[in-house]
């Protein structure tokens, strides 16, 4: 298929073309922003900025605050607000990293080890909950009760969509849609705020406002089927995080649901095996790539994310051209050819 | 001593008398609260409602949002913020033992199994961010940026808290005033937003505002001064969690820090062995009590507590004399003779 192979061939340097244009647009206030991060991970007791720093200081792609910075330039939006909610954005989203690691307990992030792999579970979810803690005070800070009404929002979607995702894990049985739930919720959720915020604050209409949602939750949509897509097919140094981990812990993602309904009894019960009974040979990662590409489960799910995407960059037609939107349009791209 | 005598001769009715005049002026309020906290544990993911509703049904002394009520009764509110107001504080407490247990291991809240022992530490962890994120919706609601403000520090306090007795646990050179600063954060910080809010929603001038917060905070030290004395000294029956679980982690809490400061060489290795090594035979809990009552820790401890009782008593001379008054009088008594 040609968007794979067009994955597979796509270099470091071409996706970093792909956000540039979003970096430097935003260089300055990406600036603020992380100087924000470091003001407010500080705290008498030394663990917090030490393990919150573990996983800040490793970068990661920042492309949810990017995304509430330049929907506040589509706006026109002339404030300072957006820095501290980008701050905010970026805090709910490390927290929810932290926890989620604890949940998941795998091995590695944004290739370093994982916090709670360092300094145990019990300080991970503390830190975690200070980082959510100070993502509210920050968002305070903006005086707006319409934004701060649509990111706790936004944060309790995403847990009910990880506690979703739990229920779902191990069961072969999941269903398209439910699968398509718990990413809305868990990943796209937080997406969509993101760029929603920049509307408010910029106090554009509400075409607008639902204009850059819409925008946000298919790119996060789609950005989490990559992710489940990369899981199965990156490998290890590129992506930065154990590929195969989905596997391990028995996650139910895309590739997996179609591969296991287009497979015959024996691939039905290899699936029923090493995902629901968790009873896995070193061979049985293998094996099941092989399976998901004989089903052209990866291509497909490659095929469904640049459906999302395409209506990502749909959505943004209410607005005019300007750096801002084509910046915006080339993040789509990135989102989907991106194979980190 | 006296006050320990008391203690251990206080009758559950006593106790209930103690807070009934509380419990009474606020049963109307009280009702709306309740309602208010099973609206918002629902979740289309039926593992929210069951996880929550495990430790929420447990009921527990609801003191949390009793205090906002009554805060905002002796400020003369006449709104209805306050009612989402303190089901958001029951929130955060909420949230915050899911966490605690998760952290702490431990096997009983309540009398009742802890989640984390049912469910797992994933979806306790998970379900924990759900209902903070619930809160702070709640809080959203009552449309002002100040109480935001407040109860968005008091969490972040509350976790710093929690990360920094992490870091003095089996420490047992720790002293008095890291202790203090672990359970102002930890305990009394949400005790003090919790009033404060009160006197926030009702416009009083800032005397009354910080009144009301000095109220709370030395409430709330001589709660959890009153809860580390409870861990080696009440039955578990009426504790309704595990007797001598703080012994057994390794906590270092004021008795203990008397105990170790004025005990001999060998007294202080066995704390260092028990505690810092965690090398614990069975009869050992019980010589922690033995010593703990030679060097008259445990006494002391109360003493301690009932010296910040009666701080919170006099922040209350600002307000003229009410039925809210006498009740948050009284539930100063409350938190130094309580037995559970």
């Amino acid at each position: 298929m040609a968007v794979v192979a067009k994955l597979s061939n796509t270099t470091d340097s071409n996706e970093l073309t792909a956000l540039d244009a979003l970096r430097n647009l935003c260089a300055t206030d990406m600036e603020r922003v992380n100087q924000l991060i470091l003001n407010n991970m500080e705290s008498n007791v030394p663990l917090i900025p030490q393990l919150a720093g573990h996983l800040i200081a490793a970068g990661g792609k920042r492309l949810r605050p990017l995304l509430t910075l330049a929907s506040a330039g589509i706006c026109n939006y002339r404030g300072k607000n957006h820095i501290s909610l980008a701050t905010a954005v970026e805090f709910i989203h490390t927290a929810s990293l932290l926890h989620d690691d604890v949940v998941d307990d795998s091995g590695l992030r944004r290739g370093r080890d994982t916090a709670n792999s360092v300094w145990g579970n019990q300080s991970t979810v503390l830190v975690g909950d200070f980082l959510f803690s100070r993502a509210f005070r920050l968002m305070v800070q903006s005086d707006s009760i319409r934004v701060l009404d649509i990111l706790a929002n936004a944060s309790a979607v995403i847990a009910e969509g990880e506690v979703a995702q739990l229920t779902t894990a191990n069961n072969t049985d999941t269903e398209e849609d439910s699968y398509l739930n718990v990413i809305s919720s868990k990943t796209a959720a937080l997406f969509a705020a993101a760029c929603q915020i920049g509307a408010v604050i910029g106090e554009r209409p509400s075409q607008e406002e639902n204009a850059l949602y819409q925008y946000g939750l298919n790119l996060g949509i789609a950005f989490q089927l990559v992710d489940d897509y990369l899981d199965y097919g990156a490998s290890d140094n590129r992506l930065g995080k154990d590929v195969g981990d989905d596997f391990r812990e028995g996650k139910i993602t895309l590739p997996v649901i179609l591969a296991f309904r287009r497979g015959k009894t024996e691939e039905q019960d290899f699936w029923r095996r090493t995902l629901e009974n968790l009873d896995q040979n070193k061979d049985d990662f293998n094996y099941a790539q092989k399976l998901l590409n004989e089903h052209k489960a990866l291509s497909e799910t490659q095929v469904r994310a640049r459906g999302y995407t395409e209506t990502a960059r749909t959505a943004l037609n209410v607005f005019p051209q300007s750096p801002y939107k084509k910046a915006l349009e080339e993040v789509v791209d990135f989102c989907v050819d991106r194979s980190y």
